[in-house]
């Protein structure tokens, strides 16, 4: 089974994202948000058929773990309030896309954050998407505001609320940045990237996995620039006097395939350990279109993967056995998605 | 000959950090700065031979570009006078240090950057380093908020009239932040190589290249994640319907050796043209201590690029033509420097 551990529902119904516009055109005019759409199953069922669901065929993955879209989370938008029905409204339609392909899709949720605002706020919708829905994950963003990176780094206390949830329910976050509206960054090309770098540092700085030794995060876009600089932070682990790098971080923190050229993986799989690296995409993401020295779109990921020098048990790590033991709920949930029980 | 194109004075007689602190304290109290202190050319000289002399006797290079410690630059400190003040302070005290060793280093200059100040501040102080001192370039900070980038993007026209005084003068720019005083960034761990990937996203997203064809940039620290992620930047640029990234972007743009493990330098050499990769170690400096894994420095990169499966023609490259060719005035100054105009 090959589980693609990083998917967005970049795709979703055109009305969706219509409503989250005008929600913050009526926020801003201190009014209340209009009704949410009318999104019909058969509005669902072609948005997914004509797109993850088709490239999962072509490309020979099997499950896409499938969270609302990043860019669009947009946490520096309106406030806690908008977050929270913004968040509500998303994580829904990622329910209801697993509820009509149980065997391919298993959900995450965004979360309703908002700066400044303590992540306890987040707790009861991740709550209620992994009891009621079934949800494996959540998507955690270290940086609400959209680039000015104002909320607290990672380690501090201000996030432990949502910690102590995600322990109790054993489900990992992945740490992913949504939108940048600070000119200085691209969302794509240097904020999402940046994100994971300083994610990394953050975590690493703290005693974070002191306080929740089984507390896991996925750290996307293959790390951002911590593996290419693994010898870096293996020497300030050093000048910081720190257990070495691997016992100090590598128990909780993961690292997705999601690098777009063999380059890049070949030094992903030589730098990381196997049991760290979690098979990933995020396709029809980021970064669209056909690389012209393969004649393969960017982010078939799986592509570069097949032709990486690893054993069979280690590539069946990677595309599985790792997805699963960092989602600590994914086995018995495809049980329950699959009708298996 | 060997090059080190990145070095900055972290050794520097403590007479001198001390009286930075003064001056920002007087500052912050309303009251005029001390005098600046005495530091005699023993004292320079002892910090010298007993760092960055010794390790390039001991490392086998020959001359390193050397340029004011970088977190120590603190932009966001105080405001443009005392930037000003500071800067004079540094760049003086390097070009002590070339004329005491003038084989064995050239110039670069801090800029006195003040977040929110136009850039046209720095012109006189840029100017009197390249035309008194003989310097070869200077250090351009896209973030002096120290992490809140608050100042726009590298590809407005905020910052041209700094470029068209590079051009005019024939001097790169290093672009370089400083310390963060934002507690979500680490300085060495994450806002150095997060500011290498912001600004390189920054340049790639304008019309840069095109009103200054002949203004150069050394982005460090191995380009911080960008060629790691080359294919995502290849992607992106097509997606952006950009010129290939390769033309669009590396008449302009260069990417220093400052990278602590051999399979980041391999990627580097790899993904990199070798006409736009610079040798450099950034010694002494964001990385200290001997690597377990190799028993040699981890900031010891020429016994990486030793390593490399490269021609002694690309080799000779990296090591040194390829400075010569991006800091446009060093091979005169060398000139002048060893005394054989």
């Amino acid at each position: 089974m090959i589980i693609d551990c990083h998917g967005h529902y970049t795709t979703s119904p055109r009305q969706h994202e219509t409503w989250r516009q005008e929600q913050i055109a009526a926020h801003k005019a201190g009014q209340s948000a209009p009704p949410r759409p009318t999104i019909s199953d058969d509005e669902i069922r072609a948005s997914i058929e004509g797109g993850q669901l088709k490239l999962q065929q072509e490309r020979g993955t099997d499950l896409t773990i499938f969270s609302p879209r990043a860019a669009g989370m947009g946490h520096h938008l309106g406030d806690a309030s908008t977050s929270e029905a913004w968040a509500t409204a998303c994580n829904e339609l990622i329910y209801r896309v697993c509820t009509m392909f149980p065997r391919n899709f298993a959900g995450v949720c965004m979360l309703p954050q908002s700066p400044g605002v303590s992540p306890r706020n987040c707790i009861a919708e991740l709550e209620r998407c992994v009891l009621q829905y079934g949800f494996v994950g959540c998507n955690l963003n270290p940086d609400p505001s959209g680039g000015y990176w104002t909320d607290p780094p990672l380690g501090d206390p201000y996030w432990y609320p949502i910690y102590e949830k995600m322990v109790e329910l054993d489900v990992p976050a992945m740490i992913h940045v949504s939108m940048a509206c600070n000119p200085a960054f691209h969302t794509t090309g240097s904020h999402y990237l940046n994100g994971d770098t300083a994610a990394f540092m953050q975590l690493m700085s703290s005693q974070l996995f002191h306080d929740f030794p089984t507390l896991k995060f996925i750290i996307p876009h293959g790390g951002g620039a911590v593996p290419y600089h693994w010898g870096r932070f293996r020497g300030l682990a050093q000048a910081m006097k720190l257990p070495q790098l691997g016992e100090h971080m590598l128990n909780n923190v993961f690292f997705d395939t999601c690098v777009y050229h063999l380059p890049g993986q070949e030094l992903l799989a030589k730098v990381i350990p196997v049991a760290n690296i979690l098979f990933a995409s995020e396709m029809i993401g980021a970064v669209p279109g056909v690389d012209p020295e393969t004649g393969f779109n960017f982010d078939d990921t799986k592509r570069y993967i097949d032709q990486l020098p690893l054993s069979p048990e280690s590539l069946s790590s990677i595309f599985e056995g790792n997805v699963r033991r960092v989602y600590g709920r994914l086995s018995k949930q495809l049980e329950v998605q699959l009708g298996e029980t």
